[in-house]
């Protein structure tokens, strides 16, 4: 990206109104205002002067290579514009004009032309469609609205003009900022790389509406998120939401829940909305560490103290349990009557023995105690601070943050003048006020798992493709594609096999004769299933015998399960049956995986037989995938404790089912040519885990996408 | 509840402190400082003057009747001089001190005084631990400490005085408001009964710990809800939640998915915390009616409208279709690039044909469209508005509200000065402004749902017991009594068909022959269970055998499970086997009950198997229950499916499953000897529905409480 982009030394701004002042939403006037010191040059076809400036005729007239052009002419003039900045060699080029990919196929051919117009000349653009960039830092703003520019140490990468014009509200302020707009050129990753390492930016915020390429978005927001925290407001999640926004910036929103896998393995926090952006970024700008999960309450209101123990739970943190000597010195102050714990509740102490003494007491011991990491203390804002300096406690709440800067000190803080104080409360920049327990709590866990989980994991994508024998897996899916076939069946288990996954064995028969031969090979007890390219749930045809015990049922099965199949799916061709040995116990799970638009292979993870879809416990993750990334997959569905010793079960063999997914990831990450794969089922048994069914899409000949077999 | 806790006309103030002024928290401040009207006598032994009033050493010496006393003298003199208001005839007496139930032995030994000292007497107490009442339209309240008194017509009761102080933050202002302490004896469903008929009130907020009879509060709260909204912020919702409340103010939380169940049932809207109560409060004091679900968004932003598009789906509301000649209007004035529909986007149309002029058009257009139920604006705030008056809308908005008072026409607004423009818009009380479209979506889908749902369900409890042979099951479970026993197995089975649920038969038998005649009578195939009343989890001692299909079998089967049993279960005292015919097939789901201290008995309803247990897919109702709520409860779990045709499978027959639901309810309610109670599982078939497998444990003769038997 460009350095003309956020520090440029002149603009040209091209398309201008002749008019300026209120209500004209012209450029000039918002960068003038926000004190832009470089070098400014208006261009409008009809000249003349504004606001104190010579008018150019166009942008070869300006009598120097600008760093930057931002241009808001009609759509149609735009790209012939663009064409003659990357001819006099300007490298910036914002296009704020409306109308593009967001609109029409006029508009969607225009985007083109804007693209071809930059190809190959060294010219970047951002937008169209956007109100280009913010940098408070140099006083720099591209925007045609006037907005409260508050400074801040954050960023903000948009596809919504909104994020930085509304930066006061939505993330306490902001130093840098880039509305990709429609994203025709310069996009998410670029932008995200730049603003990234920016050692001024302290949060990082995202409005995204969808995305390009998710897996080098994974691979930079991986490195930005271990410097600091990467909050992400996703919006499309829900199916009409991504029609529209598929409107609006001409993204594709993708599906919901592989933006959220992404976001779990690149480190990126996932805001609900704004409220919660808002309190998340006052968190990470007020605080920098948070030595471990235990919260002490300090409140003048037990019924308040209980929500906020409730939130606890709610959002993983820990009630603390105070040391003894910690107790001790507030038992010395509190009522003989008086219970003391975590909530402390102060009030009763205060009211005989003065609330401020009691106050700074009670928070200096608090957070001195060594089994407490973090205290919320629950104050009233009942009337004016302003009218009753009294009731203003700031100053002892911000000396007793001061003395541990290591341990959160937050507040919430309620009654009609919560605003008021919570303005007093945080000047310094030492404590964040929150308006329930639940926003301090969330903000306090996310703020611990930041600290603990994201900062510190590896910034390297897993790039091990060890144990996978790629010739022999290529081979494979070469055959099929040679016989003109996209859906491989049994031979899915060899591929499995070539990864090091175990695969049941299976031999093929195409008589009764042959059947029975497997079966004595294998030893019984058997099952036989149906061959056939065109069948793939093949028990609902009557297509799968289980434990088979001798010859003569073998015999008479083969007879039976031709005659059903041929029955039932008279167009399907038959290639008799496979045999494999019966293995019963174990519980049935599903590996899978399916390419994404944006993230290329996604892995699936979940319970077999009907449950996972009635209720939908199956976890994902993008592929390839670490060791610990497989765990996760299986730890955080509900199934898990079916497998962990469920109810007298044994325990299955979770580093054999770790090590399944671990494969499969690598396979489907070095194989792009698979399109779609399940195996189902996986038996994960006690010792040990094995595919039972298998089956892989592939790619046609051509290239060409192939429909959806399912 | 005596009228002298709301309206006295005349108030001791018993154990003021003699000091008064800033810090002191003496009542009289707050009590003259409200503007009270009344007679107003402070009471301390050592007499003298206190804010020009004369001080009286007692209540005795007081020279009236008062219609009030409010007691904040240390604990231990409260007893007596409750004794003397009640000698007095004092009606209404409210303690504030602390250190009762909500603190230690002798506090509750203390409280059970001040039970006992007006037990009787038609004296009334509120309290202890409560800073007592608000009534701003009578210019009354309790409160020792100062506070913002801003009036609105809402009603709050509490456990916690926070909720009265702070209400001009958490209910947006208030009416009336009692602070019911621990509640020694007024309790909270006196005091819903007394507020909750007030017509002057629109919203009633409660805050709860715990509640100590359930079943009365259901019966009050479904009256009150048909008349105005309620809204119920539960603490003490986790473990430790709960363990904090029951020191705070001696409540008994309970389990707080049987709270849920009970809301739900009697029309109690669940807050999730002060915000979200502050914005229900906003909206009910708002709006009165919506339509319909079908929300429309008009926006500035086409990136903000893609969120609030998001939202309608994760809170049930339905992003309205336009009609054609919404569209119509609308594409007459939008760009021609742009597709004109909802979200409708009129930034580009404003820009270019004043912003002002396409805002009244988009409003009064879409609010006229027969296909919008409400309508969501969402619109900036980035300036000040008080320094550029251009930028606020709120007259427009506001007349476009005033055309249509039945659609709702709510705001999200963003940007530094948000809370500036918000008390503007909002200056006329008919529109509502929210900080998110969360915010925003949430509260027009509870306001959907009150009006839709809540307001017109019908307020009477269920009170039909028909169906229930009471005197048939009075005589089993009068025979188990009889015998020592407290846990009914095959029995239970006969209680069922006694109350028309239809259940398998069964015939014991003692010895092999016996086995096969009762088997012969049924018909092959049949099932073999043990017979013992110390085995509940029979197939986990090899006590059950299934699908035995002829006598040789059945006798072999009775041997052999005879001696399993004794093996494993040497101590169990054996009667035999049961025989009863197999029925394969169907879904196998549990009906259970279980007595609850607060809400006595609470039906559950989930899957069979040990998918329930591992999903927590089960629904609860205190019992009796509606036919409705029986298919509710069948509905809510995601098992549901798997009854109503999935993949394929026959439908289950649904409404011969809710019927059982609703006699086992019937069946709990009238024999309150029943203390648990399982049907597992329960046969869900095509068919109809039948009880395989059922057990009951009741009270035993002396009526004392048995040690749980799981």
């Amino acid at each position: 990206m460009p350095d003309g982009f956020l520090t440029p030394r002149s603009i040209a701004l091209v398309g201008v109104s002749t008019r300026t002042g209120p209500a004209v939403f012209n450029v000039i006037d918002q960068v003038l205002a926000g004190g832009f010191t470089g070098r400014i040059y208006p261009v409008n076809p009809r000249g003349g002067e504004l606001r104190g400036l010579p008018v150019y005729r166009s942008v070869s007239e300006i009598p120097e290579v600008v760093d930057l052009a931002v241009i808001s002419t009609p759509r149609t003039a735009v790209p012939e514009i663009v064409r003659e900045c990357a001819a006099r060699g300007v490298k910036a080029v914002i296009v704020i004009t409306q109308g593009f990919a967001d609109a029409d196929e006029a508009g969607h051919r225009l985007q083109e032309e804007l693209l071809q117009a930059v190809s190959g000349t060294g010219t970047r653009l951002v937008g169209p469609n956007t109100i280009g960039v913010v940098n408070l830092y140099d006083h720099l703003n591209t925007s045609f609205i006037e907005f409260t520019r508050q400074p801040a140490d954050t960023a903000t990468i948009c596809q919504s003009g909104i994020f930085l014009l509304g930066s006061a509200d939505f993330t306490c302020g902001i130093g840098l900022g880039v509305d990709i707009g429609n994203a025709a050129d310069i996009d998410f990753n670029q932008t995200l790389a730049a603003l990234g390492t920016d050692s001024r930016i302290r949060v990082l915020n995202l409005h995204m509406e969808g995305l390009a390429d998710g897996r080098r978005f994974m691979e930079i927001a991986r490195q930005v998120s271990r410097e600091k925290p990467v909050l992400c407001l996703k919006t499309g999640r829900s199916e009409a939401g991504a029609r529209a926004a598929s409107s609006h910036s001409g993204s594709l929103a993708g599906e919901d829940h592989v933006f959220g896998a992404a976001f779990k393995q690149c480190g990126v926090i996932r805001v609900r909305d704004v409220e919660e952006m808002r309190y998340f970024n006052k968190t990470f700008l007020t605080y920098r560490s948070m030595p471990g999960r235990r919260l002490a309450v300090v409140t003048i209101s037990g019924g308040a103290g209980i929500a906020a123990v409730d939130a606890c739970g709610d959002y993983g943190l820990e009630a603390a349990r105070f040391s003894a000597q910690t107790n001790d010195k507030l038992a010395a102050v509190f009522p003989g009557w008086m219970e003391v714990g975590n909530p402390a509740d102060i009030w009763p102490a205060g009211m005989s023995r003065g609330y401020r003494e009691v106050l700074e007491l009670a928070l200096d011991t608090i957070l001195d105690d060594p089994q407490v990491d973090a205290l919320l203390m629950i104050s009233p804002a009942y009337v004016d601070p302003d009218a009753d300096p009294r009731l203003d406690i700031s100053a002892h709440v911000n000396r007793a943050a001061a003395r541990h800067p290591d341990k959160p000190l937050a507040l919430w803080i309620f009654g009609a003048y919560r605003r008021e104080l919570t303005a007093r409360m945080e000047a310094a920049g030492r404590v964040a006020v929150y308006p329930s327990p639940d926003r301090a709590v969330a903000s306090l866990a996310v703020l611990y798992r930041y600290v603990h989980g994201i900062k510190n994991a590896p910034a390297a994508l897993p790039a091990d493709t060890g144990g996978i024998n790629r010739e022999l897996v290529g081979q494979i899916l070469a055959a099929a594609r040679r016989d003109g076939r996209t859906t491989l069946n049994e031979e899915a288990l060899d591929v499995l096999r070539a990864c090091g996954i175990p695969a049941l064995p299976y031999t093929p028969a195409i008589d009764g004769a042959g059947a029975v031969r497997a079966a004595a090979d294998f030893g019984y007890p058997v099952v036989m299933k149906i061959a056939s390219p065109q069948i793939s749930h093949k028990s609902d045809v009557g297509g799968v015998k289980v434990n088979l015990t001798g010859a003569a049922e073998v015999r008479a099965a083969y007879d039976d399960m031709l005659h059903t199949v041929k029955e039932r799916m008279p167009q399907a061709r038959i290639n008799g049956v496979i045999i494999q040995p019966y293995r019963p116990g174990g519980t049935e799970v599903i590996l899978g995986s399916k390419r994404d638009p944006s993230f290329g292979p996604v892995l699936v993870y979940g319970l077999g037989g009907i449950y996972t879809e009635l209720f939908r416990d199956v976890s994902f993750r993008i592929a390839p995938i670490t060791g610990e990334e497989a765990r996760e997959m299986i730890r955080e569905t509900k199934s898990y404790r079916l497998l962990s010793g469920f109810r007298g079960r044994p325990p299955a063999d979770l580093d054999a089912l770790a090590e399944c997914l671990l494969r499969l990831g690598r396979l489907v990450a070095v194989q792009p040519q698979i399109r779609e794969m399940d195996i189902n089922p996986l038996l994960a048994g006690p010792d040990g885990a094995v595919a039972v069914d298998a089956r892989i899409t592939i790619d046609n000949h051509t290239g060409e996408e192939t429909p959806e077999q399912k």
